[in-house]
């Protein structure tokens, strides 16, 4: 997500592991205590091109060229659902990196991987780690050129992306403009569906239909729909819905000062399916998931057909932006109401 | 250290928590196992300048320019000794990483930073990591851009940095040549001495002298030194002894080809006051320590007092490189004799 980086995770993404929540010294201090803590601190550099509340770093190299750099780091304790592989889990680390490049619409370059590896892990299990993280290196194209490995309580892997980039092919979060039509590739639930079933419904993966599965355990990047759209020129801003689509939204809305209203969500049918079967609102599974790592864009109306065919037609119109209020709002049930700014949250209860 | 990684730590590291080992499924598979499974996982990608058996990574940019990358984890309950606070143990993070750099001449552009937090942390915790981070990197005269954070079952800390180099201008590990000057900067033997005396012998760090303190709670890597080597062109491999200077000796000999005859070693008086103390030897704590963030170097017997100009006098001659044999070898107490290729392991008694 923004910032210094997914620190709400922190709030959130042990309901990966469980479903209630004590609150403790860093959950008081909260996401954006701690991301106000390390940002204050760090300061801002002259050499940095981006600030710290977007998806990517950068510093600047020769004339208009940047370095590009990314880091996000996979967990066990808090990111690992039940019945996933370490060939899984390392896929979906590279994935999770790919996918923030993919919303500048840059290409990466190389990586490197820093490993924490508990001492009961399996000799088959390291493989496993090896070959998830070549097979989505590999998939999206470019080398892992080195790392680091130690040993730790908790499994850990860190990957660090690096890419050059033309500074003014890179899209912010910020640059959205009033009138602009907000657009997402693909659909939306699939994820928030699969983790519910596994972690909240107890459903072994095993029976979980293959929608679901594919979204939750091995979940892809829209690396080459993300430098497409870039390539096109039609977009004003952009980020990955890796926290919930809710929160991109809201992280759009202020980044670019901005509010958003929104008409529909393209779901899955895996996702509305689970939904009916267990007395939810679909919309809820769509708005609320994360690390569903889709695109969601803005695109000045008169730009939108030329995305939309960069796009090969994986481009759907949701709504808009506006310039009446600020944050985010939905049509539902006829009336207007208020998009919450959440990730996780909802599974609390 | 080497490869994809710091991997002998994990056979080596725990024991700044424990003093016995018990083997493991990890263990047993042992750092080169893991790094092989690693590197031949990954591939060597023909955009690699650096091949995985050195400090750092790089990859082509336009002409001779290179990227340089470093990835380097701190973890908790195994990299944390008693008494460290989290201000040292995020400042130690970063001179891992920067001491690196440091022996390949190049100096750092940019970091990442990516966290994982235990949720037992507190507020003022996180407050002292930002300023170890803040204080690491504004020391070394690098931004902190961005980065990660999450929530983790064990302290970590992992660090990226960014460089720009020449290729040309990049210090190897291979490279050395028979002949050629083996030197060292500072003295050596206080770090393992400082861990052995919390460790091993239990005494508070309240009551440790202050060279032993220093050396193990508050390093520094030798940037500047390194930096200044390099423009001397007079170093024809280099490495920091981060993992032990009779392990770093090892690696330039492997990498290069060649055997190493060492004649002394420049030990501190802390480490000499501790060895005497505990009936030790001060040449076993200088060879086996690590986290000692000296350089190692190799230099044609005609660049040494160029070298030595450079370093403004902080350069030991220590021995010099031998085509007789393969390895490493010391002359101590009248004979020759091999010098371990151990790092930490020393500890196990």
């Amino acid at each position: 997500m923004a910032s210094i980086g997914n620190v709400h995770h922190i709030q959130n993404k042990r309901l990966t592991k469980h479903i209630t929540i004590s609150l403790t010294s860093i959950t008081r201090l909260g996401e954006l205590g701690i991301i106000k803590i390390m940002e204050d601190s760090f300061g801002v550099s002259d050499r940095m091109v981006v600030g710290f509340g977007d998806d990517v770093s950068a510093v600047r190299l020769l004339g208009s060229r940047i370095a590009v750099l990314k880091t996000d780091m996979f967990v066990g304790s808090t990111d690992l659902p039940p019945g996933m592989t370490m060939r899984q889990a390392a896929w979906k680390a590279v994935v999770a990196n790919v996918s923030d490049l993919a919303a500048k619409g840059i290409r990466p370059m190389a990586g490197l991987v820093a490993l924490g590896l508990p001492r009961s892990l399996k000799k088959t299990e390291v493989q496993e780690i090896a070959k998830g993280l070549s097979e989505a290196a590999a998939s999206y194209d470019f080398p892992l050129i080195g790392g680091d490995t130690n040993e730790s309580n908790d499994l850990t892997i860190s990957i660090a992306l690096f890419a050059v980039a033309n500074k003014k092919n890179l899209i912010l979060r910020k640059g959205a403009k009033i009138h602009d039509v907000v657009a997402v590739t693909g659909e939306f639930g699939s994820t928030s569906a699969g983790l519910k079933s596994v972690l909240k419904y107890r459903i072994s993966w095993r029976k979980m239909p293959k929608g679901l599965y594919d979204a939750l355990y091995r979940p892809r990047a829209r690396l080459d729909l993300g430098l497409r759209l870039a390539a096109s020129r039609a977009v004003t801003s952009s980020i990955d819905s890796s926290d919930g689509l809710a929160w991109s939204l809201h992280q759009l809305s202020e980044s670019s000062g901005v509010g958003i209203i929104i008409d529909e969500i393209p779901t899955s049918k895996a996702a509305r399916d689970f939904a009916q079967q267990h007395h939810l609102r679909s919309r809820d599974l769509a708005l609320y998931g994360g690390e569903e790592y889709e695109l969601v864009l803005t695109i000045p109306p008169e730009n939108f057909s030329r995305a939309y065919r960069a796009a090969k037609g994986n481009l759907t119109r949701i709504g808009r932006v506006t310039g009446r209020f600020r944050g985010v709002r939905m049509k539902a049930d006829g009336r207007i109401v208020p998009v919450k700014k959440k990730g996780w949250e909802h599974f609390r209860s």
